[in-house]
């Protein structure tokens, strides 16, 4: 089975993308975890895009703030599905600067990008992309769409009383 | 193969999504196109999103505009990864409805929001998430990048004559 | 006479929607409430927007944050009016995605929104409602009026001194 | 059985109010329709505002444009349910000054507000309020509601051709 | 000399308006001042916008925040020049809401409109516009701005420190 | 009685800022017109503003689209009122940059700020400002508030013919 | 004396960035004009970035669009002062999504951002960036700014008459 | 070599505006440091922008919150290059006014616009337009460069333990 790598162009991201870390531990899959910057360490990121399709990795989470450039170049090196979490950094504008950066690619280059903050459903979304082929995992979202919903009865539930 | 279903809200949004049709038969991916609309056809959208994984579906690819509620509640029912096409349509708040409809969906049930219009991205990274299980399809991936970059040095090459 | 039906996404949204509970009770109609998620408990939904009006609710309120498919999902399934609450949630992008989620539907099926966490508009707009064929209720917004413009007269008296 | 009034601060918003009146004449209930402008007639604003619920209105449906005013001082007078439309004026703001000039009511005056230049969603709900105390009306929203259903039907068939 | 008129929409508006107030006596200008609701006292502000010019007001300050209709519905009153100071309340959409209420009036009647909270610049620009027929008022203005720039002028020596 | 200057950045203004010269005229009150760039003739600017109140000016209009630091400068420099007109020039970012460039002056520096492209309100609020202390002009606005007011009876009228 | 490189990711965006080369050659400033897409050809990104300081270039003036990456990753690579161009493209969401993905760079990466479509001031602040070091280009600055006066003030006068 | 001249609005901005002249200092390079405001000491301003190329300095650096106008008058007046920093202030609209204002100047007079609050960049692209033509401060950059690297690899040494 294929790993997901999970990458973040800061260890300040790290409180968001643990989210997407955590969901894939329960859903079993294999994660690796690196900070890798666009604009700190271009070498890095190069040699992290063109290569992670050849080393087991299925879908590759990308986070960052600001004028975030991670998501996108790593969809311009690698031919993995890239998912891009905007992440709200400080002297953010309100968050909008991510979401686009991350959002609006030119035809040819898609990154699927999630909510502001979004880094537990871009761990959900890439256990869909691997359930696509895996039956295996494919129960496991299905159950966990049932836990939320039971969750959801359970807190009606509650309100009644 | 698992085949990648392309569904819309209204015909009118034909035009934005054939751009994902066609990118996917130059794939050599199989296609299934159809009308979904959450607001007019909810038992529809009800039946596709329940059954969708059930009949070798793989990807769902879906676009909608305004209060772009279709790709969200297909990833409500469905397992399967959802791609969501923001559609700019007549009356739109310049695009900002759509885009923020489709990806500031709550924790749990992602959707892999691409840019405004964006049906070609959607497409290929439809193609991606195959891909990422299917050699083949990485290969064509691999390839399809190579073509976009020859494009680009031509260009070059012209602008300096 | 018809009750109110007052429906969110989450227990979360308790505290901003209460107030929709508490000024209906003060003007003596009925409600009932309940947790309705369009994207965690879909089936949920389904029932309670093909069935809500034949079992005595007149009017809908529905409160949801984020990509706040709810609002729009119950209009597409009720033949009832639906009275939308956009909730700034945490993660929200300044309440924007909420706003246009609700706001922004297609031709055909209406929601009626009102201002960012303004649970106690949607009551009031509800007894408005209810009040357009109940000259008791009708009676009861005027004395309202009444309360709120005595409030603001006492408001000038106090400053002046 | 109740009428319903539709009013707009100019002439100029006629084209986009039409589509109220006319989705109102299809569900055969009656309206009537007059300019009234906050801002050129205030007095006018104010008679019509106090004395619309007198004389057999049961819903205000209320169009303007830029500032709009109209929608929430008709609200401010009036114990009926108030329906805003947003109008995108030339020099509007993308249609923003007006969406927030009628959503954002502060806490007592409500107004339904509807999306940008939606005035044939106006009507609906207008219709859907007159028809939470008049089966006959529901009914029609019902037959409404599958006629939108048989048109995406229809729509999906011919896009299989 | 005329009298600047200061109202506002609700008590919870005097922190930010009360800095209009001070600066008019700092120039020596009479105020009053009182609260006026657009929504829950439209009595009173058509009294007050009908009568406003008769009793000696040269000017009036407005303020008020959400949907703000205080200041344009009495600039359709009352032929006197009215400023709007837009007032950040609680839920707002970070101000935008009463910013675009006050500015985005439609031709034939103005709002003279400042910063958001600019309650100081609303008092400043009264004043002004009083100097522009009474010289003694255009002096204090200049002596003002003199004021301003000794206060730059001391920040900058104090910074060489 | 007091002159109106009428100021804008470049002669592409023009079209939008002739709606204030107009008016103004249609109203008696005297104009006079120049260009005057804050960006590409700062000198002209500083003898501008320095000196408009010692020449029989009793109001500035400036008009400026994009970064528009025109009437801000002017405001700097000048004891009058100045009232700024946001230009939507080719390049502006929807209008939002020269509104936010002439509404959010800081303290002590007040521009009373009109709608985009509002020109036409410019010279009423001109007018408003001299009839302040002209009862003659005040009568004008009176006049034309009138009118305004007929002109929306007789639309009234013909719509309902 | 040191070149100016203006690079842009396609060929669509030559009609915007043709006025910095113009404006440059009008200053008598070298320019070396080529396509590097951050998007499509990141090898050729990364060789550009990596080299461009060694072989006599002083400047870079990047323009693109959307997800607007290349000014970004060449700011990352070299250690020249890179400006950046936000380009309006079709599909962009006005402009706001390479406005922002240009200006808001991470600490220690900056890009100097000029206005959207704003290539010629690009080309100009190049100009400027080298006429601190290079007094002759510096006096052409001056010379160009008092052309720029000269325009304004014919303007002024052609107004008049 | 020339010095770099750093200048704000107000004392308010220092601690923002302070970055800027660490970082200089970091690399060796001489600062001024002074208040000026477009606003409340325009002589100065006029002064300061007159002269600043006459006396040594090569960039300058301006900071300015709100309609922030002190970056673009400094670059109405001077042939140097200017470098814009947009500050977030109280009552400032999420930062878009500062933004807007400084980014958006229009042809022939340029502004190097950083992000909100990007003071510290500002004063790395003055160092890196210094070193375009000072192959020491060039190599300074580069070297700046490799300890961004080697602490983003730090951090991903310390993540993985």
């Amino acid at each position: 089975m294929s790993k997901v790598s999970i990458i973040m162009g800061s260890t300040s991201d790290l409180p968001v993308m643990q989210e997407a870390i955590d969901i894939l531990e329960q859903f079993g899959i294999e994660t690796e975890v690196d900070i890798v910057s666009a604009h700190r360490t271009p070498e890095k990121l190069f040699d992290y895009g063109k290569n992670a399709h050849t080393r087991g990795i299925g879908v590759v989470i990308a986070g960052a703030g600001g004028a975030a450039h991670l998501p996108g170049m790593v969809a311009s090196l690698s031919p993995l599905p890239v998912i891009g979490v905007p992440v709200k950094s400080s002297n953010s504008i309100d968050g909008w600067d991510s979401v686009l950066s991350i959002l609006q690619m030119p035809g040819g280059v898609p990154v699927a990008t999630v909510a502001l903050n979004g880094a537990k459903n871009a761990g959900i979304l890439a256990a869909q992309i691997l359930g696509s082929s895996d039956i295996k995992i494919q129960d496991k979202i299905l159950s966990y769409k049932e836990d939320l919903k039971s969750k959801v009865i359970e807190g009606a539930k509650s309100l009644k009383k």
